[in-house]
């Protein structure tokens, strides 16, 4: 049943859309706009015209970036060596948090999937391949996630890099800190005990 | 740790502040709107501005609207002679999900409430009162929520109407459709019991 007038159907339609946000969610939300100050409701408008307008993608890394390059592209003290290749944007924020890295980074926008239908073309493959190919970077840490679509997007780029002058590495698997043995997965704590390391 | 360029990260904080939505669920909308088309995106902030332009709430009701009263006061084919008293718009949805009434509504816009420091003052009832006084009006069905808040509204409000020349009534209490008695609590199975019904 539509039982809303015009413009407020219309607000939790779009807000239906978002990803994560349910029927109910969207009439929350949308209530919730009307309530607040006109200025803060507008300056969520404003934030997503603003993004849509000004946020484009790094022609280097294909991060998120306003310009050109990205942030970390134009840093000058980061470290050019090394290339972290990521699955998204967001995976940056989590290397970055570490405070554990100081090199570059690459996103590739996704990972190969069979399923998804997915192949190398739809992901910023060519770009790293070129970039290794410039001469400069020593190591690319292929830094995907731990699932099947990423351990197969990393296995892909391993092959594809070798023979070029450079050395593909991955995360280490273990065990979380903090975490207890009796709960972890066999797979984790079998790929821990292979990659035990001296005291 | 701030790690995204000014207007992106200005999007997930707006986006942060909707009622539901945690730091990561915004980040999620945010990337997602920065790959739909500049369209979509920018229809739903479109939908924001519009919402807040636009929609007000009902000069008799309280319901939102776009005129000065809104769609069931305006509809000429509902009944005058009873009044639904409801929490929020949004139960007005719920209750017209039923197809069961056809008579107008009153928004109270929330609960009495101790706690959160709301009195009668906060709350449409000083309308409701004026709406009865009119005349015209034969019966008052309090549904607000059964929670505490909601019960003591509608206590609070039934004996406001005390003396008006009207019949005050309240949504019966019961087994839900499909419910089972072995989960249901003790409360409502008494007052199933208490309202029993011949077959």
């Amino acid at each position: 049943v539509n039982v809303y007038e015009g413009v407020m159907q219309t607000l939790i339609d779009e807000l239906g859309r978002l990803p994560g946000v349910g029927p109910k969610s969207a009439q929350r939300i949308a209530f919730y706009l009307l309530k607040v100050d006109a200025l803060d409701a507008k300056r969520l408008a404003r934030a997503i015209e603003d993004a849509k307008d000004r946020v484009t993608w790094c022609r280097r890394c294909f991060n998120i970036s306003e310009g050109e390059l990205c942030a970390f592209c134009l840093d000058q003290r980061r470290d050019d060596h090394v290339v972290c290749v990521v699955e998204e944007p967001r995976d940056i924020v989590a290397v970055e948090r570490t405070g554990e890295y100081r090199g570059r980074y690459h996103v590739l926008g996704g990972t190969l999937s069979a399923l998804d239908g997915v192949g190398p073309e739809e992901l910023n493959i060519a770009g790293l391949v070129r970039r290794v190919a410039q001469g400069g970077i020593r190591e690319v840490i292929v830094a995907t996630n731990a699932t099947v679509d990423g351990q197969t997007t990393a296995h892909y780029i391993t092959d594809l890099l070798h023979g070029a002058n450079v050395q593909v590495t991955r995360l280490a698997h273990g065990v979380p800190v903090g975490g207890e043995l009796d709960y972890l997965d066999e797979g984790t704590l079998a790929a821990a005990i292979r990659q035990r390391t001296p005291f």
